[in-house]
Order: structure tokens, then sequence, then C-alpha cells
């Protein structure tokens, strides 16, 4: 694992970037956190990424194009300042690519910015000059620098089309055909019907000129599998789609509307046989097959592999969301009043209720540990996939492997655990957190397409499983080297771990960081094994594979995964917290690593008692010091919040400036909202409604 | 208990209503089925309720002002639309009020008939034309029936105007004061600053006339606390607000956002004396209070008892959205194909996977409890009102409060579980699922409001808990006349049933409905002594009273009312499909009840090891049981969708139509999408970025 960058910072560096925050409602809970907020931050940031954020984030805040609509745009309008952001950004270019070499770090730090201004803009910024150009680069040739170069030149705009409408998860399925032709050295491309339509590819409904293509490579009579291609979809000079290609948009989404996902279907498409991304694998001028490889399946695999950035990058962007939500929940949750005792003419802030910590609390500390988690995660990605390009790692395989289970299990953590937390930070914030100006809405509907793109979550999390099972049977042979990452540390002597029972009795020793870190071990070793012995039995009970795995899902190979998962993040935040230097922050941050440690593993008790490692009132003795963390965290929790906090301008939500005046921002939002105080043209159809209502028109 | 109507329904007659299915991909699961759909229908519903929901449907699929948008609507657009239909619907009055007299029952149908269609016609239409009506006439005098006559005929809009922006579960911190000027015989309405202003007041934005206001009652220089009083807002003939009042829109919710949500602010504004609606408590022309209570705080809990039909009625209305949700990833999740056995060139519908399965089949057994409860719930409840302006209920006093508690737990409980369950239908239908066409999402975003709005669901559940902890105290001396609906027949014997464990070990026995009722009974009563044990500490403790409620909220206190409310519902759901003649659906229903009993246990199953009821792999077990139900009802699954369905004009789902054929359908909404095949008018700002980006306009 890499560690943060080390060079000490000061505070004067750090007030240069986070001036004094606003005084007013904020100012009592401000008061009483015992930690400094603005040295909080380089727990998960360095100084190079406080200062690309904060260039990036000026940027935004002075130039128009990125001045927020005071109203809900049309479809259309939502596009149109999408993509004009999107060259904005891209012409500044805040992030070379030696940056990030330098600094691996970095990379997330540039995808938080954005994410925090406004999804659709990053996506595409992502899909038209990024994705297309690794895969490109990965599995092209010398032949195709002049579309990177165009690329990268905005010239022409990628997209990345694999996703049929009847195929997602099953890529083998896919019906998308591209023949070659010897005689004109070129390939055919063909949609036999709209079922094989390419669909949900970002960026192609209006704006993409070439999609990287994945279809069935027929040659000579014969189907060698799923590959890829470059494909011309539109002129780049016109953007009219060329003949013999349908493209259009597929409309409205839950979120994301500013993206144009689109959907293409080719009628025998003749292109060039160099369309072909053939570095693995694809036909010579006679229309022989080639490849490196001696397995097909593992050309495959190799094609495949460039998807699992994209779980990687996942986990930045569900933190991004969550982390907004808490910031704005907090601080509402702070400034907003209701009831107090019997006696007392004052009001008390809701965040003092029990019910309101229990809902925002545990989720602030998840906020800090999937932070902390991601921010890494992004960085060792980046640093693997620098290493692939120069070769410099013998431990590669280990590695890929790896890091594919790791990211195939933590994108449905990050996934769910925004979503939940968004959700309570949504209804947390009653009423006034179901409007629009709120935030809230925006970001739950944002966050819910990372539940089911890059492999749909319970889909993926059996990807994990599968590998843990296998490494189960041979678990006294695994080597540490065999996990680079570490995360099968928890294999280490488990079958003694499984035998142990619970010692602990009060709440101090269930919620110390340490000891919950000991109930993972048991928890992850625990669902493995019982999840390995349910095969077993199903097979020695004469089941196949397939109807073995199918029955494995649902409390076992599902929750396995997810707690594996939950079981890294946690060792993660645990270990980063105690290399961090400042005593006071690492105070308040143990305080969160017990609060997210003991609040998963009680989402998981019941397990706990069935495995006979809990027994008696060890769970009600656990749930008591989660109550009494949350209390413990309360007094800390806005200033947590500060230092999670993006500026206002970014935040963008009437509930949670930094201000802590809610109410004088729904004001001003309801005030100024466009014709919120005029009498709408249609006031006649109110009054002589009886005119329209008896003609039955 | 009321029950269904028993008049015997023939198959012709079911027939006439509901007639063959198209025949396509979904008649594999169809003809799996072991029951007939339409029967299924009569476990909830009458032939009355089948009827009056037919003609509504009918009229709305023929009548061009609820013709379906092909794509999304401005805000104003929606307003608008909202407003035609709700006059369209009036206008025809599908029931009026002696059919819902004559049949209770009828009062749901007729909510469920609107809310499949659309939910903020509904809502403005309930609260356009009934709750003031309703407030009005239990609480005003003669003097306001010309006010009722004129709201009845649409001559005047209303709206109901409690909440404020910065109080509103705290009814008792309101600011908007009525001050009695007893020369002019007038009061004035002030609103001190834009924190009392008045605000989420459904139909008040651009439409309302009138307002049901909530506010301080002064006179002498006393404060009497809050009162009613039906206040002129806009002139019926222009819609134009009068003098002294500022009124305007709160702008855009997350969702229901044909709803115009106003708010608005009094300036010393001078209403007649009659404006108060004052039976229960008032002036007099002099200015001496009068009020037939001598316990002030039992005139403000009567005034506020108008209110726990919102909460009844949102159990209608978030079962309305989870049918929707749960028929169209039913049913699509039976046409879906993805992956299969390595041997097989087949692939499998998605439903057959255990983790599809648990994601959806314990939805739709909780669907169908759901359904059975709130039309039975509404019913109960309209009888209650009938017979409190009757006057016949000997028991009403014990009713109103049982009502009371268990509406406010079960409210709660229905809401998050469509929430839940909405979700997994969501996830459910994969990356398609996020389309706006699927229809999922706007069921998510209008149910959102059904968490906190009439009462955010945390703080409801505290009501219920505290009148549960009283009752505990005293539970030697319950007799079955005070919980006339039976929701504490828990009690008895409980301090038995306490000392229990859990004699089953089988899937069969575990699962089994009369063993879950028991269980459920212990869990109950579990729940609730710990709740009362923790209290007691607490106050031993030298806790105050404030504190001790505070500190037993989480784990205990909601919990507890969510068990409780849960525990009717099985209870209910059990004894209703016992009674159910049909013996091939009873035997369906039977496994319903089965799986929807496991389910919500399993979500408990923690505290049953802590309480010491379960121990070892009774959890296991358990969990197993849950697995084998979901395979046992899989076969089933698309005719109980069925069931459940509305027209396919009312379900408005391209994922879940009755005729199976999603692909055809995503295919007919992306090709037909205005402008989806079209280049955008802004294609120059793709081409030629540079122009814009280096002017950094």
């Amino acid at each position: 694992m890499e560690s943060n960058n080390k060079e000490y910072v000061s505070d004067e560096k750090l007030r240069e970037y986070f001036p004094d925050l606003p005084t007013g409602r904020l100012d009592e809970y401000r008061k009483k956190a015992s930690f400094d907020w603005r040295r909080m931050k380089l727990v998960y940031d360095d100084l190079d990424c406080i200062d690309l954020k904060h260039r990036m984030w000026k940027f935004m805040e002075n130039n128009p194009v990125f001045k927020h609509a005071d109203k809900s745009v049309t479809l259309d309008e939502e596009r149109h300042l999408a993509v004009k952001r999107m060259y904005s950004l891209h012409n500044e270019t805040f992030l070379p690519i030696e940056k990030i070499v330098m600094n691996p770090r970095s990379y997330a730090a540039e995808t938080e910015a954005m994410f925090m201004y406004d999804s659709s803009l990053t996506v595409k910024l992502s899909l038209t000059f990024r994705m297309c150009s690794n895969v490109i680069q990965g599995n092209g040739r010398a032949v195709h620098e002049q579309i990177l170069d165009d690329l990268n030149a905005g010239k022409i705009g990628g997209c990345f089309a694999l996703t049929e409408v009847a195929h997602g998860s099953n890529a083998k399925g896919m019906r998308t055909t591209a023949t070659y032709v010897p005689e004109k050295k070129q390939f055919v491309i063909h949609t036999p019907d709209f079922e094989a339509a390419k669909f949900w590819v970002g960026c192609l409904g209006k704006c993409a000129t070439h999609a990287v293509l994945y279809a069935m490579l027929h040659s000579k009579g014969k189907n060698h599998g799923l590959h890829m291609f470059v494909v011309p979809i539109r002129d780049p000079k016109t953007l009219k789609p060329y003949p013999g290609v349908t493209v259009g948009d597929i409309g409205e989404k839950i979120g994301l509307n500013g993206i144009d996902n689109g959907f293409v279907m080719f009628n025998n498409y003749h292109v060039s046989k160099d369309a072909a991304l053939d570095k693995l694998g694809g036909v010579d001028d006679a229309g022989n097959y080639r490849t490196p490889f001696k397995d097909p399946n593992k050309r495959f695999g190799a094609s495949m592999g460039i998807l699992s950035g994209g779980r990687v990058h996942i986990t930045t962007i569900s933190t991004a969301y969550l982390q907004k939500a808490i910031v704005i929940a907090t601080r509402y949750s702070a400034v907003r009043r209701q009831f107090g005792p019997d006696d007392s003419s004052e009001e008390v802030p809701v965040l003092e209720y029990q019910q309101q910590q229990i809902r925002l609390l545990p989720y602030l500390a998840a906020t800090y540990a999937m932070r902390v988690f991601c921010n890494w995660f992004s960085a060792a990605h980046v640093t693997m996939v620098i290493n692939g390009f120069a070769g410099g790692d013998d431990n590669a395989a280990n590695r890929g492997v790896e890091m594919h289970a790791l990211s195939s299990a933590v994108k449905p953590v990050f996934g769910w655990t925004a979503r939940d937390g968004i959700q309570n930070c949504r209804e947390a914030c009653g009423g006034h957190g179901y409007l629009k100006a709120a935030g809230l809405g925006e970001l739950r509907n944002d966050n819910d397409a990372n539940c089911t793109y890059e492999g749909e979550n319970s889909l993926l999390l059996q990807q994990t499983s599968r590998w843990l099972l296998n490494v189960w049977a041979n678990r006294q042979k695994v080597n540490p080297s065999d996990f680079p990452y570490g995360s099968l540390a928890f294999l280490v002597n488990a079958d003694g771990v499984l035998k142990e029972k619970c010692p602990w009795k009060t709440t101090r020793e269930l919620v110390d960081p340490a000891n919950l870190v000991h109930m993972y071990k048991w928890l992850t070793a625990f669902t493995l094994k019982m999840t390995a012995d349910k095969a077993d039995r199903l097979k020695r009970a004469g089941k196949d594979e397939f109807s073995t795995r199918n029955e494995t899902q649902s409390y076992n190979a599902v929750a396995l995964s997810v707690i594996y998962g939950e079981n890294y993040i946690l060792n993660h935040f645990y270990k980063t917290v105690l290399e961090f230097e400042d005593v006071r922050c690492r105070s308040v941050l143990l305080k969160l690593v017990s609060l997210y440690g003991a609040f998963i593993l009680e989402k998981h008790l019941a397990t706990l008692y069935i495995g006979g490692f809990l027994s008696g009132e060890q769970g009600v003795v656990l749930r008591e010091g989660i109550l009494e963390l949350c209390a413990g965290v309360c007094p800390e929790a806005v200033a947590l919040a500060d230092t999670l906090a993006p500026p206002d301008f970014l935040l963008k939500s009437v509930l949670g400036q930094s201000d802590g005046e809610a109410y004088k921002h729904i004001q001003n939002s309801v005030m100024t909202y466009p014709g919120s105080m005029t009498r709408p043209e249609w006031w006649r159809d109110v009054v002589y409604w009886q005119n329209y209502v008896h003609s039955k028109l």
C-alpha cells in the first residue's frame, strides 16, 4: 500500500486554501469540536490534491458556463450545458498525464473535483476523451495513432459500445457481428435486430463521432468471439450519421441526464480492416485468425480487463455523492431545532436526538472510511496501470486478479452505502429534504446508476465470491505474494480464529477498533466457510456447477463478498488512522473507526450469533456501544462535515451551506424562483374549469 | 374487523372486467401458475371496488386530457395538466359520499385507481375538495355552510396550511398569530418573519383561493394556542392574491411536481370573526375564550385528530406504488434472460436466479399483505369517521386511540417497505430499470414523500411507542375492549410467552404461518419489555422524562413500533387468507403469508437471538426456509403479478406491459422519442468548441 505524501503542511498553508467559515448558527457546534477541521483533511488528501481541486473549483466558480441554472432546464438544454462545460474543462488540462504519473493520487482528486460539481459533465469528459483512448492504446496498433491524436485534440469524440439491448453482463451472448471480407479488406458490421442494438452507450446519443465497438468477429465462416473495433459513426464536421448507421438517443433516465446515452444499429456497414483493435487477436489479410494467446478465454479476459478501472472509479464517485449528502444533513440537523424538554422554552437541535444521530453519524464515519479508501484505491489502480505499461511489476498477474476481486466487491459496497446513506440524509432532513433545492434527490438519482452500471451489484459480487471460494479450498497454500493488496490476510490462521468465541463483554471492549477488526476477521472467514460448506453439500447431493452457484447466492456468496469488501475497507481505514500524525485528529478518527466498524458489524449481528461467536447479551452491548459512540461523535460532527465539505458553490444546497442559514437560503430560493409569485398563464383553467370539462376535451 | 363483501362472483363476471392477457413471452410462466389470477383479486377487492376502478380507468383511457406525454414536460405544464385532470375527474363524481357510506371499502379503491394513474392529480383532488371540507365540517358552524357548498361546487379551492418553515412536527412551536380585535369583530392574521411562513401547503402555490389556516389565537393579551381559521387567499375570479397576503410557489421537489406546494405570509391581514372554525373552542364577540373542553390539551388533540386520516391514506398510496413496481420487475425478470448452464445454449430467465428471487418475491408477498391490510384499514377508518358523525359508537375513545397508535406505526412501515421494495425492483431490472420509461424512478421519487409527510416516520413511531410503553406498565389490566382493532392481542399471556424458547428446528416448522405468527408475538412482547426495562434503568439512574425518551429511541422504541405494526399486518394477512374460499388461491396465499412473515422476521433475527428465543442453527434454517419459499413462489410469480397489475395504460412502463414484450416497447419508446434521431440544434458547439472555449464565454 502507498501512503499519503508525508510532507508537513503548515497551518498557514491550510488557511490559504481554506479561509475561516462564516460565523452564525453553526458556531455553537464548531466550538465544541476537539480538532482542527483543516488539518483533518490531510488524512485523505495531500497538498497536491488540495491544490488541484482548489484550482478547478475556482475556475468553475469564475466561468459563466458553470453558473448554476436557477430552475430545471429541458433535457436538450441539460445536454447542451454538459457539452459546453466538458470542452471548457478539457481545454484547461488541469491534470496532464505526467502529473498523474508523478502523483497517482491526483487522479481521484480530479474526479472528486468534477463530480462535486456535476456528474454528467464528468462522465462525458471521461467517455469522450479517456476511455476510448485507453482502450485504443491498450489494444490498437501504430495505424491507430492518428485517431488517438484526433481524440486528444477534440477533433473527434469517442464512445464505448459494449452493452446490447438484450445482453449486458453476459458479454458472451452478444450478437452484433463483424464479418471479414478478404476481397475488400473490410469488415461488415451488422446488427441482426433491435435486441442486438448497442444500447446505453454514453455520448452516443447526440455527440460521438467514433465508437469503440464490441462485435463477434466472423471470418471464413467461423465465429472467433467478441472483439473490439473502432468504428466511425458520425461525420466529425457535421455530426450527421454515415449511411448504414442508425443512431439515436435513448431518452430520459432517472438521473445523469446531461449524458446523451444512445443506441446504434448497423445495416451491413463496411469499415476498413484497420478498424480492428487487434493487438491481442484478429485476422490477417487473408482472414486467418491470429492471436498471441493460446487459450481464447485469456484473450477475452484481457480485452475485458479495461473495465475494472470503471469499478475503481465508481468508488470515488459514490463517495463524492455521499460526502455532499452527509455535509448537507449534518449541518442542517445542527441548525434545525424541534421540540425540547417540557420545562424549557429553548428547542433542541435535532442532531441531539438519538434517532437522528444513528441515521447520520455512522454514515459520517463511513464517508471518512470511504474517502480514505477510494483515494488510496484509485492511486493503487493508476499505479498498477502505469506499471503495466512499463512492465516493471513481476507480480502483475496476482495484482490484477486481486484488483479484479477487490474492485468487484467494493464497488457494490460503496454504491449501496452511498444509496442508504443518501436516503438516510434525505429523510433526516424531513420535509425540506424533499425540496429539489436541498440537493439530495439529485444525489440519490445520480448514485442510483452506480448500483447497476459497470456490472449490476449482485452479479459483480458473485465474481468475487467465486474467487474467494477457490482460494478457500487452497487456503493452506496461500502466500502473501498471492494477495499483494493484502485482502486475503483474513485467511491467516482462519481455522484457528473460527474456533474462537468473542471474549468481550463491555461496550468499551466491543467497539474497540482492534477488537472490531478481529471480529471482522472471524466474520469474513465464517461467511466464507459457511458458503463453501453449503456448496459442498449441494455438490454431494448431485447438483451441477451452475445450480450450486445459483443456490449459494443469497445469505451466502453475496453476503460473503460484501463482508470481504467491508473487512478490507475497515482494516485500511484503521491502519491509515493509526499512521496519522496529528494527535487530536487521530483521537477523533479512532472514534470514527469504531463507529464505522461497529455499525457495519451490527448489520451482520445475526450471523455472529448463528456462528456461535457472540452469545447472550453481547449484541445488546454492541448496540449500546454504537449509541455511545454516536453521542461521543455528535459534538465533533459539524467540524467533521466542514472537513468533508466542498465550497458552498459546489454543495449547491439550501440546507447545507457553511453559514448555517438554511431558512434564509430557502427564502432566497423560493422568492427568486422564476414565476414563483406570478399567476400561471393557464389561470382561467382553474376559474373556468367547467368550460373544458363539460366539452370532455 | 370487517370482512370482504362475500357475495359470490362468477368466473364470467370476472372475465368481463379482466379479459385474457396477450399471449407471448410470459405464457411459459403463466402456464406454471396453480391458481386463477382473476379470482385471486377477490382476496382484497369486492365487485363494487372492481367496478369502480374499471369505470375510472376506462374514463381516463378515453379522455384526451389523460393521455400520457411522450416526453417530460416543464414544471408549469405539469401543474397545468394536474389541474385539468383534477377538474375532469371531479366533474364525474365517480364516488359520491352515499356510496362510501354504503361500502366503506370503495374509498381505498378510488384512491388506488387515481394513484395508479398519477400522484399529483390525486393529491390535488384530495386537498382542493376534501381535506378542507372535512376540517370545516368537523370544526365549523352554520355560518360556514356557504363555503362548503362553494368548495364542493368547485367555485373556490381549498388548501391546508399547518406546517411552517421552521416548525413541522412540533405544532405547538408555531408562530403565525390570529389576534382578535373586538371593536371590529375581526382577527388580524400575522406572520412575524419568514421562518413562520406557512410552507409546503399543497395547492397553495398557484391555485388555492382559501386556506384552512392554523394560527395561535391571541385575545385580550393571552395566547390560547393553535386554532383553525378559514382564510381567503386569492380572489376566486382572478386568482390574484388579496392585499396583505404574500403567496408563492416553493418550486421544484424531488417528485409530485404536479402539486403546486406553496408558502404564504400575512402582513396584519384582517379577516372576519367568522373565519374562526371554533366549534371546539374560540372567542366570543367580546374576546372571552370559550371551549367545551375543560383540559385545553384535549381541544388541541381533537383539532389535530383529523390528521390521522392522512396516515391511513398513505398506506393505500405506498401500496399502489409498490404494486406497480413489483408488477414491472416481476414481469421483466420473467422475460429477461441472461446466462445459463455452460452446456446449454438457452439462457435462463433472471427470475430463476436465487438472488433475483430474494430481491423480488418477498416484496411480492409484502404487496399482497399490504393491499389486504390497507383496503381493510381504509374502510375501518371511514367507518370510524362515519360512526363519529353519527355518534353511534360507545367505544369511540378507545377506537380513536388505537387508530392513532396503529396508523402512526403502519404508515412508516408501509412507506419504508415501499421504499425498499421499489429500490429492489429498480436494481433487479438492471440497466434498463434506470430508463425513465421503465417507470421505477418516478415511483421512488413520489413514494419518498410518504416517508416524511404527515409526520416524519421516525417521529411518528415514537407516538406509538409512548402509548405501548404506557400500556405495558398496565398490561395486567388491559381488556379486549381497550383495543377494538385487536392490535394489543400480543399482550395476552405475554409474560408467559416471553419465557418460551422457539421449539422449531426444520424449515417447514420455522416458516409455518401459525408458528411465524407466534414468533412475532414473542418478538413484539420482547421488544416492548426491552424498551420498558431500558427506560426504567435510565429513570432509576436519574434521567428526566425527555432524556429517557430520547435515549430509548434507537434499537428500542423505534424498532418496537415497527414490529408492533408488522405484527398487526402479518396477523391480519393470515386471518384474511384463512377465510378466503378458493382453495387453490388460498394455498398460494398461505405461501405468501409464510414468505412475508419469515422475511420480516429475518430482519430482526439478531434480536431473536439476543432474547434467547432462537439459538444455534435456527437462524440458518429460517433463512433456508425463505429461500425454499422463494423457489416455491417463483412459478406463481407472474400470475401473482397479473392479479396486482393495473391495465397497461396505467402501468406505463416499457418493461412491465402485460404482453411481456419489453424490448419491443423499449424500441418503440426510443424510436419515437421526440428528437431522438435528429441532430441537436447546438451541434456546432460540439464541432467548433474551440470557438467558445478560447473566448472563455
